[in-house]
């Protein structure tokens, strides 16, 4: 039985670069038009402009009285100011329009209250206690910048400045395939043999909070012309696309000669570890990526690829997690060649950052759930000792659907 | 005309423990049963453990050949041990159950393929690239702990372990009710002193991030009798109720009397700018918040009171914002006896960070819109000189849905 058992090794961050470069015609995806109140998450497409002044009139800055500020000057204790209601001034309050010929407001504690009137004791400029129109946006300001990501607070700006729909990127479509003929749905009554599928729902989750709009299939038995199908079938609707696993060079992996015929292959195989056997292609000008089946590989090349093609497809750049040094707290031998990325669990020690790791297997999922963060042991480095110091990326951010 | 235009000064911290103890007896809410593959950003309410080891079985780790690893003892390069395919060992995919009577796998590339079987030329130990049952997660192990917020990791681990169902807290359902006669629906045709609804669209969104289901209201109009209705109505069908304004003490400010009619009002005034007129009330046994309608205010409010009342109910803490050092870049005066809320906008400058406050009016919301940060000039300080350090909190995380 012949088997190609080889992949080939090429740099990830260049395996990322080309892929990339091969979606630059294509990406980032075309507007769409929404709703302001429901464009939370969404990225802009374009500058944001005030439609109208926010606020669109002059009006009270405090509940008080609204003057002609001419009207006050000379006002002294000794020489106070009578002013009539109705006819001099007015009450008015905080946020009500301001209107002629009145330019200013006194606040109410700062007036005597007669009958009929009041008595100022004090001269006020005109403006005092006035808001603006356009004292927050004005009419034509820029309000967002392009490519931003909508947050509750750019809502209430943009309503305020009289805009109803706003022009956002549309959300990447991503088909996601699970494969297997011993992969078996959630909730089946297992056999030997059987393995639930749970990778598909990691990442269509992980697609939800990186702002694109999962579409999981059926689970694709391991037969070419059924892996054809629907790989066929998924890059017809979808903007990206993956195929979960099958990615390797086993017997039954197809994925790569399945991608190879409906497309191009651009890469297969990279130097890192877990994730080697991710398959990198185009079909139909759309990303395919085919997935190693361990989970802990599969998570790493969703991370590293999947959300930065995502990314480009939504016209944005993947933020960096922020990251800490830590004291490594035993030796990590690893192997030339290859960069490996290793979960580790931080523990602060009187203000020293201590770095564990956790179980480096691919099949480990609970290093990924149990983890504080990510660090990497370059190709280029045969490990690293205990006491070293190392540089996490920490994990625990939040990100958002 | 008789108006109240006091309002206490409670210190808002003191407030805020107030309120949370006020709903001690009532809060987190109760639990709720839903599918795994829907539980994203859901809190546990209970520990989550294992209903079956996963993996469920002994499998192959890696693609090659299944052996019964006694066989394979004594076996040199010089001396080798040729094995029958199908009687002494069989082909093996990654991932496949490992039979009886094998109990290691030698990887493809580690053995010479001869016709109908094998050469092997090294012993390989019992267990060799086996992937145990239980590796990942042993049967009853624990997953996840009591109030975890899921991440797409948590489901794969559950769906891993058989579980179809998770116990999760129930989402906070916000009411909330935006006020004023001279507030009006965004897309409304503006007559001179109407103000497009804002808040009430900034407090849903942020509602969504914090984990809550927004459910906001018609505008009411300044009635109150009509303020009265929506606020039972809201109470009767919400676990946290909002009333957008009329939170201060002027005239037509009705909010409060109201919270004391239908409730009791637990506080009414904080030293906090901006955000001081806000009123905290219980109406059977749920929180109702007043808060002030100019824009920076009530998300100060919000931020500050109604996102932890929502953590509460949720019975997780309010993460707190990551802070950083900076050194101002002007004077800032501020007022004795309130703590003030300064939005800011730093800049790295050969490596120091440098904080410019942006204008600090509670109505102009393009201060919150273009502010990387968030300080504090606290009430026992007169504000600070320009080129002082200051703590500044971070407001760009990314929160989640």
């Amino acid at each position: 039985m012949k088997r190609s058992i080889y992949l080939k090794k090429t740099d990830w961050r260049e395996a990322r670069r080309l892929f990339r470069q091969a979606f630059e015609p294509v990406f980032p995806l075309p507007a769409e038009q929404i709703t302001v109140p429901e464009s939370l998450h969404r990225i802009t497409c374009e500058e944001v402009s005030a439609r109208i002044a926010s606020p669109p009139f002059d009006a009270a800055a405090m509940d008080g009285i609204a003057v002609q500020a001419a009207l006050t000057y000379g006002a002294t204790q000794s020489n106070p100011v009578h002013l009539k209601i109705g006819a001099d001034c007015a009450y008015i309050d905080t946020g009500a329009p301001l209107e002629q010929p009145f330019d200013a407001v006194i606040k109410i504690e700062d007036v005597e209250e007669v009958p009929g009137g009041i008595t100022v004791t004090g001269a006020v400029p005109p403006g005092k206690d006035v808001r603006f129109a356009g004292e927050d946006f004005a009419a034509g300001e820029v309000i967002l910048p392009e490519n931003h990501r909508i947050r509750p607070v750019d809502i209430g700006a943009m309503l305020g400045c009289g805009m109803l729909a706003v022009s956002v990127r549309k959300r990447p479509r991503v088909g996601i395939i699970p494969t297997g003929s011993e992969i078996v749905e959630p909730g089946t009554c297992l056999k030997a043999g059987d393995i639930i599928d749970t990778n598909s729902f990691i990442a269509a989750n992980l697609i939800r909070e990186w702002g694109g709009e999962p579409d999981r299939t059926a689970i694709v038995r391991n037969e070419k012309g059924l892996l054809s199908d629907a790989i066929s079938a998924a890059v017809a609707v979808s903007d990206v696309v993956m195929v979960i696993a099958g990615s390797s060079a086993g017997r039954e992996d197809f994925t790569p000669q399945v991608l190879g015929e409906l497309g191009t292959v651009l890469v297969h195989g990279v130097d890192l570890m877990p994730g080697k056997p991710v398959v990198l292609a185009r079909i139909e000008e759309k990303p395919v990526v085919g997935l190693p089946g361990y989970p802990v590989s599969a998570f790493v090349i969703l991370d590293l690829f999947v959300r930065d093609i995502v990314a480009m497809a939504l016209g944005i750049v993947v933020p960096e997690r922020r990251t800490v040094k830590a004291v490594l707290e035993v030796a990590l031998p690893s192997k030339l060649g290859m960069d490996e990325m290793v979960r580790v669990k931080l523990r602060n020690e009187q203000g020293t950052l201590h770095a564990m790791p956790l179980k480096r297997g691919a099949g480990i999922l609970k290093s990924v759930v149990q983890a504080d963060g990510l660090m990497c042991i370059p190709k280029d480095k045969e490990g690293f000792n205990a006491g070293q110091r190392v540089t996490v990326e920490l994990l625990g951010e939040v990100t958002a659907a």
